[in-house]
């Protein structure tokens, strides 16, 4: 049985360790955090699915702009049918006692006005990225929740996936040594009619969409901002699908370490992204960010000296989709039932939609004029 | 027996391709061009190797600092003891017959001194990367041969490389269609003593030894000259070898196409050089920059077109080292006998250190103040 919030928030005020919560000791059954779901486009049914497999999550109520679609996917994971809300309908979630968090999976623009709604609502707000359109928008949002007491998560699923993590111990151990340089692209030839290629519902070009897991993971590995931008936006194939937004961004960041790093994304051909991390002491490559199959290769250091034995590293993720989206539900679930911080909180999406204006204003194509 | 100078001339005038010489027709063995080496350092040792086992090449003459170690070479090599040059005795290389062309594998900063030198002692010239430390010397060098009337030619290996001349049809067949965006690096972490480190010899950092592979493959594939350079310039290793030049470098190119490239060289870290071009059907992957073991992965069009069936490549060069060095010699060689033009001309040289010069300049650390 799922504790009501009430009672989740008891529990909060305590501060327990999952493996010290009452139920896990009285042998009963983990609660669930309820999840209400807004938008059921395609990243939407990984997270379902991913939802039915997690241990503390659950998919309790749905929001979309098509009845009969929300009506199959609602009988398809057992969420009632007075629990499917039009977005007109959207802020009676608030009088919904089984939703505890929402599930922001709309178009990029769309981010900010519903984590704010979801906020005042007093639900917990688990949000796509990129965060949003803006860094102010990202401040509005962050402030909304703060004000509302209630946790906010953007959903990089790669800071729950096991090779990624694994790449990261092995940076924080040392044994690649100082980071010196990295180097990663992602992107894919954008299908004609999608709205991710609008400025008014994407914000940007793929910079937004598939560029920002490069980014995020440079932050990431570097474990500091980026001090310095340089970029460059370019459009080659001159058809509708870039009449708005940019093809292709590259860009070159410099961190207050010294390490430098150099990305590139597109709208306009599969990239078969990968991210790649020089140290003085190895290299360490990741491909690629997909739902499943991260492959991990590398030489590298066996002790953090120059001079040490280096270790040859190959390995790929069996874990298959919806893995990451497990995780990733139940790490939030986990935040909300624990009170932690979670580990990509609103901060880490305001911190890439910082980098991505400064990348734009130095191609000398500001987003905000 | 190899035809004199005379007779290589009259040939040459001839504009003959390889198939028709008269010697191929009269079942001779073929003609040899004579070279001089110039500097005994690693990079020679593979030339010297390499011209062991081509064709149309053969050492004739040595030029080296150190008396012992080139008498033992020349002894390996079937080198005369009186083909033996201090650099003080240099200029006698013209009376010489022997010598038809020299192989320049001194330090940076000395190639164009001796490029010219050896231009008017009448000698074609074969000269490693980078071409030299300045645009400005790039261009005394090809004015001192064009007046000489002697070939000049960069040791651009990869040029003369089945693996990366394979990656070059596939680009120019259309297979990947137009390229959106490229990403490479290069980069080794330096010894301490080398003469590579130091602004007098080296003539800059990592960029001019190491990532000038990146930057020629870019300016190969691509097909066209740069038009937009960002840079960034950065040293992490606080430690004597980054006194005068600079440990790591990354830029960002674009080109009139519209194309992207992000580059990023180190001599602090081992590297595992790569370069991948990702073009609207498809996108290759070569690693690395290494004498052999080329190795090409991708994913294509079948027929260039964007729907069309993809193709997964996955090859790697079986040729050893010095195989690269055997096709360099024996096309500069073929090139002085047929009287053609190397493919990689002194222009392509001075290209890169265009290029080299934008980028310093763009990471605000020009190198000629």
């Amino acid at each position: 049985m799922p504790l009501t919030r009430r009672q989740f928030s008891k529990l909060s005020a305590l501060s327990l360790g999952a493996a010290h919560v009452p139920w896990a000791l009285a042998g009963q059954e983990p609660p669930r955090i309820g999840y209400c779901v807004i938008g059921l486009g395609r990243i939407a049914t990984h997270f379902l699915e991913g939802v039915k497999n997690s241990q503390h999550s659950k998919i309790t109520a749905l929001v979309s702009g098509h009845r009969d679609k929300a009506e199959r996917i609602a009988a398809q994971y057992g969420v009632p049918r007075e629990s499917i809300y039009s977005y007109e309908e959207f802020d009676r979630i608030a009088q919904n006692k089984a939703i505890d968090a929402v599930y922001v999976a709309l178009p990029n623009s769309m981010h900010a006005e519903y984590t704010i709604r979801s906020a005042k609502a007093g639900k917990h707000v688990l949000c796509e990225k990129p965060m949003a359109i803006s860094s102010a928008e990202c401040q509005q949002m962050i402030d909304a929740c703060k004000t509302a007491k209630v946790k906010l998560m953007i959903a990089y699923r790669l800071h729950y996936e096991p090779i990624t993590l694994k790449t990261l111990e092995i940076v924080r151990s040392g044994r690649i040594g100082p980071l010196q340089a990295m180097e990663a692209a992602n992107g894919f030839s954008i299908k004609f009619g999608e709205w991710r290629y609008t400025k008014a519902l994407g914000g940007g070009g793929s910079l937004f969409d598939v560029g920002i897991y490069c980014l995020n993971a440079f932050r990431m590995f570097a474990g500091q901002e980026p001090s310095g931008f340089q970029g460059e936006v370019a459009t080659i194939d001159r058809d509708e699908r870039f009449k708005e937004v940019e093809e292709n961004v590259s860009w070159l960041l410099r961190f207050p370490s010294g390490a430098l790093a150099t990305g590139a994304s597109t709208y306009g051909g599969d990239m078969a992204g990968f991210y790649r991390l020089h140290g003085a002491y190895g290299w360490l490559q990741v491909g690629t960010y997909t739902y499943q199959g991260q492959h991990l290769q590398g030489r590298y250091a066996e002790e953090p000296h120059r001079d040490a034995k280096r270790i040859d590293i190959d390995e790929t993720s069996q874990e298959k989709d919806p893995m990451h989206f497990v995780r990733e539900a139940d790490h939030f679930s986990q935040c909300i039932l624990q009170n932690t911080q979670p580990n990509t909180p609103g901060e880490e999406g305001l911190s890439d939609l910082r980098c991505i204006e400064a990348i734009y204003k130095a191609a000398g194509a500001p987003l905000h004029v």
